[in-house]
């Protein structure tokens, strides 16, 4: 199994530099369980999802505690049949997902999304979950947004995505649960996500 | 068919809102073509491919041509079973397609690629290419890798994507036949992209 994502911060401002790299400080505590490595347009970050998410969670917050509008874009894949194995991305979730009914997976990512600790931070996120190589993609899909209307971060469905609003906490803890607990555990599963704050459009 | 996008445009200056503002006038010759809506995280185009994709290279090229950084996120999307009919999106290639072979799209892809116009914007491009609902996805994913690599646009392979690098018109074009030959023409196809210019990390 290999389970990464590409991420990159947008700040909307003429100092982006700066807030990027004050940010990218929030990833200190990660270098140790996740491989890190940035270009000029994302950073790849591979390893298991709970320091994962947990690492993407604490660099957007980062940047959100500051005054300016930011944005995140995130994608994430687990199970891709073109990459290789990799150790550092075993996950017991997963495993343990293996055999559990959907609506038993549906209400542990709900358990977890209600005991998830809050960071203070308000963030929007928009995301597509896509489950691939299997002819019956949608049910796992429908299953997950009626897990996603379940979450408590639920604000409503767009056209190719759903988008939530809450603490960064519970947000991210459901980003999390949908992208380990819907489509096979061995499967091929992707996110395409989206993160915002201090939009003055929400203002 | 239902084809679409949600379009996000960040530009890193403090005059975020004067360039998101004065580019989205670039769309103004795709409002009869395509059904445009903008909420506070992102613009929803729903028409065919050949306006659809003509708007989002307009909009970014718009951006770019401007000299602050600026990147734009787009999540793409034909024939999700989720979405209904609509007349505005019917597309004569996709029927077309029907019944080529993978030897036969490629070489019309190219082909579309080496004739498209040049706008005089260099702009950097990363993408995953999703097709979902049929169990051997990987042959279409790796089928239209082979064509990136002789389009002309190809820049590196990433984890989870590809770089595109060129003139914004051949690198559109390339995403354009990405989205249209490969993947069942009645099958639902996603793309995941971000596209960048004027970083101060490429310079």
């Amino acid at each position: 199994m290999f389970i990464g994502a590409q991420v990159s911060l947008y700040p909307m401002t003429s100092d982006f530099v700066d807030v990027i790299m004050s940010s990218l400080r929030a990833l200190d505590p990660y270098r140790d369980t996740l491989r890190i490595e940035t270009d000029d347009i994302s950073t790849l970050m591979v390893g298991a999802p709970e320091p994962l998410f947990d690492a993407v969670r604490d660099l957007f917050a980062c940047a959100a505690r500051q005054p300016d509008h930011v944005t995140m874009h995130v994608t994430l894949s687990r199970g891709c049949p073109g990459e290789p194995d990799d150790p550092i991305c075993r996950c017991e979730t997963l495993t343990r997902a293996q055999g559990l009914s959907l609506s038993e997976r549906q209400a542990k990512a709900e358990e977890a999304v209600r005991t998830a600790s809050a960071l203070g931070v308000v963030v929007d996120v928009q995301f597509s979950l896509y489950v691939l190589g299997q002819d019956r993609h949608m049910d796992e899909i429908y299953g997950c947004i009626d897990f996603l209307k379940n979450s408590g971060t639920f604000l409503r469905s767009k056209n190719f995505c759903t988008r939530l609003r809450g603490d960064a906490g519970a947000v991210f803890e459901t980003l999390r649960q949908a992208f380990l607990r819907f489509g096979p555990a061995e499967g091929h599963v992707t996110i395409d996500m989206t993160a915002s704050a201090n939009s003055p459009s929400t203002r």
